[in-house]
């Protein structure tokens, strides 16, 4: 008997997952996009549907920068888990999967109380985490924040919003209005040159208005670890990006990493450093725990799939999104992936069918701030090619605002 | 040399006070109804304004029960001290009067730095705090919250969800669950009963489609010391209210009290108890540290004021909103009170007029949920009776929305 199937004698399984349905039973491991994804398109007249997560909401991710500097607030970008029917939703993070008696242990999110979810299909969906690749002092109570989820987007309202209360106070000193109001952002990607565009137009706009003494104090510095930003984009959109941003006094420092963060201070790998009042970390993923807790093949932390996205050494066993790679192909962590890959499987099941799944690149969007924003088509079906400025902005706010604002 | 006077030779004046503008130098403490409607009608051109308060915003207090549940956005309901045109606005808590110099003694929010601010006029508008009258155990710690801030209605939202949430966890034994979705309203006022509707609203909306296993088993209760929830309103409008809420068992105790609070239970002065979920504490207002401290007349703990708002005892200094009342009338400590306060007195520096202040009265309003309210036009000049019901709720809210949500 495994270790979890003796852990199940004391931990019990609940009522609505013990429950014989008749329906071939569906454990789904996390809210996110893919999961989300999934579970929504699941027929649960077919399935008996259960999502283990120990996040209650589904995030529209995209908009996360926008939601920053109140832009957008921070209820219209999610979704209850709750709220998609048919599904027995609980809140808990899974710990161990035990595929010999086909059971997932969970832990209860407010009591810490452990129990038994049983599956006759899991889909593994638990997406990943930020990597701070060893990075010492990354850390909220150092004022450096990730941006990966609702809590992070608030953390950073409130900082960004302080940072500018403490550099207003009277007798507060030059220097330390300069380190309050500088500004890091690691990592270049999407998400980091989305934040670097919100908080451009916050201080442009609101914090010229509410503390005009200081606004121009405010400096930008955005590190880069590799030679350029935006590194999956178009080399014409990066260009245009870059010039975008020198304009704007953004200091991009590229082929530099953080090696440290002490002292109100960003200590960097070419031996400066920066004091900042507010630093946001997004330099790309890792596993989370449950995942690099799991003994099966992986590419790169990843679970490895078959074209059919099922987990090969496990039988019912599925796996997709950032937790998941091809084994010749890994596809990159993306919001559309996982949307995608949850649409499949949701109707591959549903109907039985046995096709592969099949990925199609709807291209990359980002905004870059005073209503502008970059499109780049590469890879897609629709067009080669890319777009810059007010007509990318409007594709971009059409694209993923139509998808929430208005159900708000 | 008092001993404010000795203190601040220690204690700088910020150079935004110091400067010499040329013009008057106006000092308003707090960012209330009282503060804010003050700050926002003097002429700055005139004046040299400096707002103190402790709170960087206004807070439209009326719409607040609105916010628990997610009807409105807090962001909808304040409006930044700072947006306050020609205002210097200090985020400081006053800790001390020297009228003998005309300096008032802040203590800085984020430092606790103490500093001086000197004044040819000041204006106490400071509000007042919510009563507990000693009752032991009113503690966010315990989930009893006042509803008087954003920050309490942001803790009541999340401790709503909680519950909810705690309730619809597998093995959560049907006495928990009939405790965690037990709330408790202390105190019968408007602001009670709004709260009350907004909480019924949610559970028939929301609740019932997020938690539908859990949601039925919901209780209110509402206890008030006196005979009658909603002492001030006409009578025939308390017994619609009434029958409203037996309607949806709300379960309303009159001539009863909490004596305190201990181990999840709400203790009445009657000796039963309450399990609960969530109390939330709305039983009448206390002078602030502030007020108390201040060796002037006062009627019931409020600063004496004439009929022009001025302070007898102490020259150019003003009080007004619930901190202050007429020496002959105390008027009650409403919002429309504290806000034509605010104007009058605005008006009367401005333009320099002498003549006393007058109130009048616009009627009181609740919104009793269901998209029904109760408006009393007693001792108004406009007309003579009440309404409810759905028309009411039309007046209700577009009276307070089109103040707020317009503009957010």
């Amino acid at each position: 008997m495994s270790q979890a199937a003796a852990a199940s004698k004391e931990h019990p399984t609940p009522a609505s997952a013990a429950k014989d349905s008749g329906k071939p039973k569906i454990v789904v491991l996390g809210s996110g996009w893919a999961g989300y994804s999934f579970a929504r398109h699941l027929d649960y007249k077919k399935f008996d549907v259960h999502l283990v997560s120990p996040r209650n909401h589904y995030l529209f991710t995209p908009l996360l920068p926008s939601t920053t500097v109140g832009t957008l607030e921070f209820r219209a970008i999610q979704e209850p888990a709750r709220s998609i029917k048919g599904v027995h939703y609980y809140q808990a993070e899974a710990t161990e999967l035990d595929p010999a008696t086909k059971q997932i242990k969970c832990k209860e999110a407010f009591t810490g109380m452990e129990f038994m979810v049983p599956y006759d299909k899991l889909v593994l969906a638990m997406g990943a985490t930020t990597n701070t690749f060893g990075v010492p002092g990354v850390d909220p109570k150092n004022h450096v924040y990730f941006l990966k989820q609702l809590t992070d987007a608030r953390m950073i309202r409130n900082r960004l919003v302080e940072c500018f209360e403490r550099a207003s106070t009277p007798f507060c000193s030059a220097a330390e209005q300069t380190r309050l109001l500088s500004f890091v952002i690691v990592g270049g990607g999407p998400t980091s040159v989305e934040f670097a565009a919100e908080l451009h137009d916050f201080v442009r706009g609101d914090a010229k208005r509410l503390y005009p003494d200081v606004a121009d104090k405010v400096s930008v510095t955005l590190v880069e670890a590799s030679h350029q930003i935006l590194g999956t984009f178009d080399s014409a959109l990066v260009k245009y990006t870059m010039n975008l941003f020198q304009k704007r006094h953004v200091n991009i420092l590229t082929d530099n990493s953080v090696v440290g963060v002490k002292d109100h201070k960003v200590l960097l790998a070419d031996g400066n450093s920066i004091p900042y009042g507010l630093v946001v970390w997004s330099t790309g993923i890792k596993p989370v725990d449950f995942t690099a807790k799991l003994e099966i093949e992986k590419v790169r932390g990843r679970i490895t799939v078959d074209e059919r996205l099922r987990v090969p050494a496990l039988e019912g066993v599925y796996a997709m999104g950032d937790c998941a790679a091809g084994k010749d192909k890994a596809l990159a962590p993306l919001a559309q992936v996982a949307d995608q890959q949850g649409r499949y499987l949701a109707a591959a099941l549903n109907r039985g069918h046995e096709e592969p799944f099949k990925y199609v690149h709807l291209g990359s969007m980002a905004q870059v701030g005073d209503y502008q924003a970059i499109v780049d088509w590469h890879g897609t079906r629709v067009k080669h090619g890319s777009l810059n400025g007010l007509l990318a902005w409007a594709i971009w706010r059409s694209a993923y605002w139509t998808k929430t604002v208005v159900r708000c």
